[in-house]
């Protein structure tokens, strides 16, 4: 079956907020395929990995000096969104993968976000794909009735 | 004809980090619509341009608490690309575009940098493109030689 | 019956700060509405809301991208307050709220510190309405006399 | 005549930030006083400024350890709205003034950004102003209009 | 008996820092008495206590917007030496306290650092008693010879 | 004659910050001397003209890595004042004098103040020297009429 | 025997760090050996070892104001690495360390990196050293077999 | 003839950094080749160029996102010095080189140092050669000699 979305994590440590992404794409019914791969430890592996895959987006995770969502986005033409994961600066991996040089571009989204990295992949992947589409759509109307009825908890606490 | 692109500013002064991404899409052939709205001074607008759009990709630019990019995600499904743009703090910026919550999400780029979030979206774009992933492709070879002819310049020194 | 103070919060996680306001406003006899309203996630709502609102002072509390306090500014000319709510970065929220756009004034008070936040409506209330001034007064002496015992417990050790 | 504002500068450095101010309340036809007195170098004299005044709000603007603002706040029971102006490190000024502790509150605005210092002061004064708050809603209207005529220009370009 | 140090705290929740100047004060012995006196909860009560004190050096820990120490410098031209106490952000005090400006000096220890605070004040206070030179010459060789025992251990493990 | 402090920079590019509190000390009258030695590039010579010093106050300034203060400290009971010199990071040098271990303290001002540290000297020399108080009460006065000055010349505009 | 590194701790609570870069050594067979030498409290003994010594790579390990490993650079022409300790604040360590003035380098590794530290003591004693080199090279191939195998683990979960 | 030292820019915009290397490699006499080549626009020709030479040491020379000195070390064994090139944030590079993850370790220098990093690469490769050692004592003694000469201009001015 055809895999529209590569997971590569930097790291095992990564794995929990890998999860979060994981959620979403299982909830919405999105193909994915999930690696640990390391920018440093295994660059050779990340770059045939990549160059590899079939999928349409790329999410990167790590943490530290998070250079994999970068090296990802070398070596390939597709959307790559990346994932800075928390640590004990927070700093390095936002701005490590943010601060990408003119010309390679991925898309960061913020500390342990797995969650909003996923929908943004979903709603690149629902540009052709009405029947997601309609299944992010119901995500958000789910996501306000929650906040209506939290509110309705609170006001009649 | 068809918007594919719609960029916002969040403010007259933007206008630099603007032109860097409207001179890749020129260079790409991506059509594309610009205006200026501000989410803070003009936040029904907001809404109305966005809703109103055939666009497949936003790109919002906004400096200091740069609410604009959040604020278009809030009102459409489609996927929206933040630039952060430098000020007296970078950080204000950075942050407030980067940190959105789960369940709503902005791809981040690095400060000021419109080109890449032009290249962003037509990395998305040319997901259904190949004319366009040809012309990304072409870009990138371009970047290289570029890269090449400097090093050969600077060893030769 | 006439509420004077609306409490906004971002989500159901800032709870601990809004009742840290909340205290404040019960001790002082001031009343006030309290809903859950995201900037992102329910932006119709927000605006409804603040729009059908006869408050005479907005309180918005948030954290990480916290665009609330600043769109709830963008909907009224009442004066809005906003607190920041500390999470991972702590920076995120801090200047999300204070950088607002020359033109769309939100004033800010400290991480966390709905206390500050509910006394400030409260000043800003009093400018109209001696009782609550005899009321402010009496609380800030409260204080005072509680530095003076803590001073003396301390000296006494 | 009574005054309805007085501003307060920590230094004749400030000075370019309460310009900005006073161009506001200057436009809104808001009577203010204004004045230089150190938190550090003339400690009595802010107390004495302070408690002689019959302003309904103080704006309090200073750079560096900006202990003006709090200062200020420790002597009033009346709306304090504080400024940090800019210089070599930023943050010490906005951390100073934002970082109260619980008890004696100051609204906090963006650095430098005496602007929205003066809108906050006029917000809170047309609470029981009809005709201040006609002229806040006429000046909001010309900033909406003034982006709609920005965002023409740019598309027309 | 004339105390030659005063010690003030801006907060109860103080305390733990200024007991690790106490116990240098006590080790060495020093007199000195304690208060608790909050810049912006009871500023009278900090300029009284300040201008009442015989003490030769001033010790003023406070956190977050730290203003004591510079307020307690504003009101003597005695030695003032400011210690910052970590909280949620940490460099909101340290900055508050170190950045005084041009004309009214503290002499600022680092986080939480008390016991630097009162070693300080003590070099201060030797430099005309010569049996107190004498004590903070012993205190110091103490330290090293607390080091040399420390490396025998680690490298005889 | 005796000199009562020693100024040490780290580099020939401090000279501009030396050269504040020179100013100060020359006003007020209080010998001093002055030399250039790196903790890092002239270790030795920074103990030998510390142990051989008579000076009653160590002011020692640098910038980046600023361990000069720290190694004065660690070779002398003497108060040692130190002041940090602002460059590309400013943290740097604020860091490196600031965070000092328990044991060694070093009195920190702010960025390139030179004059505080001078200032603060004059205190501490103050203690035994009832001329130079009286000069440091009359240069403090001066400094309160200045800003009574700057306030009436701002007011009369 | 010949010790070939030597890793000097600023203080006995560095040790969690140094046990990282001492497992290493002790893995790939390189002699090294350790003292505890506080560049503030024992400034004589660091010099006094890091003179004696006839290690090839000095490994120096400190937190807060981290003077240490420049002290020790300023005492040698062997490499420094450099490795800061994380504490309350961390970027004092790791600016204190990284930040060296042009002329006295060291090599700074991340925070809390021992490990780094020891492996890049090693590549520079491989060298001239063939065998280490052999063991380096199959330390690396454990760690990417290290990371397929949790690769596999996650994929087949 | 062998190149001892392959210094790597990651633009041309670099070249003022790493002309600073270049500098000291010349005053020393050590031979090295330079080229520049991207992490993200030509991540194969990197490790190409890695991979074929036989210098000792490497010096990578990044800004931004800088990736690059820890790709290179991803495809070496060899000592690997990495330099962060200032820019509109600075602590980006800075983190991004330093905080390498545990197994790939980069020896970071401060930011814009070439110099130091071209020192501490001629630290190393002096240890198996004498006369470079002798040459990096001669310019040790002339930092010295400088020192001791701006001191005495200072001092008599």
């Amino acid at each position: 079956m055809l895999m529209q979305v590569m997971i590569i994590l930097g790291s095992k440590s990564d794995t929990p907020v890998s999860e979060k992404a994981e959620s979403i794409l299982d909830e919405l019914g999105v193909e994915y395929e999930i690696f640990i791969a390391s920018a440093h430890r295994t660059p050779d592996r990340v770059k045939e990995l990549v160059e590899a895959s079939d999928a349409k987006v790329f999410l990167a995770i790590a943490g530290m000096s998070a250079a994999l969502p970068g090296v990802v986005a070398s070596h390939t033409l597709k959307p790559v969104i990346g994932v800075p994961v928390s640590g004990k600066l927070n700093m390095d991996a936002m701005l490590s993968i943010l601060q990408m040089p003119p010309g390679i571009p991925v898309g960061t989204v913020g500390l342990d976000n797995g969650k909003n990295a996923a929908l943004l992949a979903c709603e690149i992947l629902a540009l052709t794909d009405k029947e997601l589409e309609g299944k992010l759509r119901e995500y958000r109307k789910r996501m306000q009735e929650k906040v209506l009825s939290d509110s309705e908890s609170l006001a009649s606490k």
